[in-house]
């Protein structure tokens, strides 16, 4: 028999606002199976959090900011998954900006197509190795359109097909910008088109991106191993698929190079409600609270 | 903050024989997350098995029978996916035969449409409600036909639409029937239908039966009620779904009675990998080991 | 060369009244392929239809009735494909009622279920080898629901699983035991359960009776035989399927006995949007207008 | 009522190779509702095919070159489905090359995916619009994948999400770089990535084109609708969507001009057995012989 000591002293306690969504829906879920967490309040709307240790915002976009900000002021510890606060809280990304957010009591949760796409370029522009406009091209579940019945979601329009809306100005666009400039110490520029496939969770991701310098596949392969080397939560693999990062916190990723014509092209999949929602803001709290930041969160998804 | 203690002093390991299937890996998937259990050896055959405190065998009818019996006579404990042992071995549902199972050393665990059909007419049968042949109308994902790459199960062919096969004859009619036949201490018989439904988890029965006496809608919810009171892993809810049960070790259930005909209908939803397969082997082994019976396994799935 | 002639004077018109739902739309798609008919008018409700050889009404139930008597009042030739006027006005179905059709000015087109049910159950049924209540287990993709948002219908909630729902009283219970009865010269009970399956169109039927008198599979093999010889929109085969009758007006069947519990299965596929609604609403329009019963529908689907 | 006359004397025999196929099955599909051709022969392999008046192939690449290359040497009439031809034969995108296509005698039939990319990048890249490399992302069903089983086709590993294939040299890239390059009449490179979606049919690809002179949403548009005015076969829409045009012999396209980052962002959609084979391959065969190139090739895909 494999002998194990564990002292568990104490459970901090969460309160979730926009329980009844998916994303805040994922968060409970997840809660409930994390060992030092506990679920202190889970509500519609903001009210009844106060006396949480952390509380997380799973609120619609818009009507977040003003509930976050006001939680901040009073002192409490905020992740805020809405895009409200993108680019003025810090940025919660732990693989690329974990040292920022140690510690911290407001951090804003990124957008599920911003996760992918920047875990997926990061290695290369943080080394300067990309030039002209990258393109994003990505692809997610219907779960990632919210659980409200619209024509776009019903699974006569949305099932068995696929379709592409708003190429040009999604919101996601312009934060994958932001944040890669801010990689890369320059503008960088990106073309981001999502696509609304037949399934449920899930999201891919296919980064083309113009090299500045030359690189060959080992070199590619060998910059991904070294810059994600320990991190529990980003798998590299030969091909990345949805359907293996079900309930996991996982970004798959695998990095190819067309030397012919000097492209990375880069694809990454993740969960939109895990890795690219909830399991993040787990992670933030984590973080937050000075725990382990892989403590409750899942690595293996459910298969098939 | 909530206070806790908890002193865990060792875990048990299971031997998982035919872990690259899918019910195989669905355990080793849930054993990760099992505070009390180990994974002592996972492997494609039977091999290497020994040394661990439980065999549960993931391997093919006909395949399974021989390797379980070396086991179970050398001493072993072990918990039998296969049908190959149902109806020499105890019968493992807890549910229904619980005093039976615990401190047990040898368990056939019971196939997925079984245990749905089971869970959905017991209450009736074990009180003698039901005359004339049961029906018992099944579909179930595609997971369920394993991972062997057929025609039937190209996603062209399985996708999109839906196919009745072997309506007469299925090895699980003669499960369910000799199952109800001991609860009702009189035979009872059944048709069986199976269908492939485009999805990859999940199971759905619905059953009809005549009933033996009169009985309202009233009298049909207090009898499940008082029946599962306390299972945890039997939820009697509005609408079986297998959507809600994807991941989880839980089978949802609902009674209605037409009383015009004189008829329940009963429906049952369960994730065919986890309580049809490796959720409840799980349970057995906890059975077996005199651990708490619902240690290590989910109550709530994924969802969406 | 293969050589024809073919002589083409005129076509009819066909006024359809909701046009914008799925089985008006369906309808306007096949009137586009008919040698013999043109739609003479498109609405979505009734207005406009004046001047048109035949009105088709593909109206939501309970809106149909009073436009559909209007038009009928009028002298118009009307078919109505909402459930409004079945057991009044003479019923749609050719297969089992071509003699009271043809000519007639007013015809109420079938449901869809009770489409499947009665193709399935009346060869037994017409020859009185059926007792005891029959069961009805269906399962229809989405767009039997039709294209209304609503929380039913969402991807995230109707895909990759099933549901039951109306497991008594459905409306379609009542007009399969009317019909049944209508062929079986005395009162036939059902029970029927609808299920909502992951798929878009589509609709299979598992129809189980009790036999009244001793039959072996040849014997109903060759009774289905000789009851649906020449039926070019009835089509025995090993495993209906839906997926192959999608975009045909076929009603796919098997019938299976199993003699051990002397019961029948029938299992019948069609595409719940054309034999199961506007195909077979356009096979009751050539009837009323004396064309070839056949014209203008397709017996071959999509496939794959 | 509607008056018409026809007169239709003839019908051409089609001989298709490799009908047990997918292509192939869709082709005698098609050819079942065509008023001028009948199916002369359909085989598994190419024999059996003498005497037919044309002979389409749908046989693996690879095994087909050599078979079409006989019947053409023997003045038979030959449209290959496979990529054997390509780049040798006349390639039989009537859109781009119809003069050159009329009274052909051997005609290379598009891939699928290259139809899509084609079409989409056309009306840029004849009028020099294009720079840099063009990145080309596909996504497509399953049935573009055959229907041979396969780990990669089994539902459960299919079905439910999304993976990227060969995203370096899929031979699709190739082809699409070199007729690209022919109708730019300069080298243009390509970076394509293909995707296998959980659907059975339907192909989807966003071509993202870095542009060589400013051009507005309004310009763009005009340069569309000019282009393709007239083409029966081509639909500018609002939002391409596979699920408009299944069945259908038709490439929806939407043209976006991401102005601040100078882009060109393409959406086109086609059914992969149609448009982008077997309907494609019966408008050639109608150009073959003469007759209208629309003859016999649905606008009006299934829906939903």
């Amino acid at each position: 028999m494999i002998m194990q000591m564990l002292l568990q002293t104490s459970k901090a306690t969460v309160g979730v606002a926009g329980a009844s969504g998916y994303a805040g829906g994922e968060l409970v879920r997840l809660l409930h199976g994390h060992p030092r967490l506990a679920v202190g309040a889970a509500t519609r709307d903001a009210g009844e959090l106060a006396g949480c240790d952390v509380c997380v915002l799973a609120l619609p976009h818009g009507a977040s900011a003003p509930i976050a900000g006001e939680l901040a002021d009073a002192g409490g510890r905020v992740v805020d998954m809405s895009r409200d606060l993108r680019g003025i809280w810090p940025y919660g990304l732990p693989e690329l900006h974990r040292e920022r957010l140690a510690g911290e009591s407001a951090i804003a949760n990124p957008g599920c197509y911003a996760t992918a796409a920047l875990l997926a370029l990061a290695p290369l522009v943080e080394n300067g190795l990309v030039c002209g406009t990258v393109v994003v091209d990505g692809k997610s579940g219907v779960s990632g359109a919210g659980k409200a019945p619209a024509e776009a979601t019903h699974l006569c329009v949305a099932g068995e097909g696929i379709t592409a809306y708003a190429p040009v100005g999604h919101p996601h666009q312009a934060e994958i910008e932001r944040e890669l400039s801010g990689l890369a110490g320059r503008p960088v520029t990106v073309a981001f088109t999502p696509h609304l496939a037949p399934f449920s969770r899930g999201l891919l991701v296919t980064a083309y991106a113009q090299l500045a310098a030359p690189l060959d596949q080992a070199a590619a392969t060998t910059l991904y191993r070294d810059r994600y080397a320990g991190e529990l939560f980003v798998a590299l693999v030969e091909q990345p698929r949805t359907q293996r990062v079900r309930g996991a916190n996982v970004c798959q990723i695998a990095v190819h190079v067309d030397q012919k014509r000097q492209m990375a092209i880069v694809v990454a999949a993740l969960d939109n409600l895990v890795k690219g929602a909830a399991g993040q803001a787990l992670q933030n709290v984590n973080l937050m609270l000075g725990l382990d930041e892989h403590c409750g969160l899942p690595v293996e998804g459910l298969w098939p």
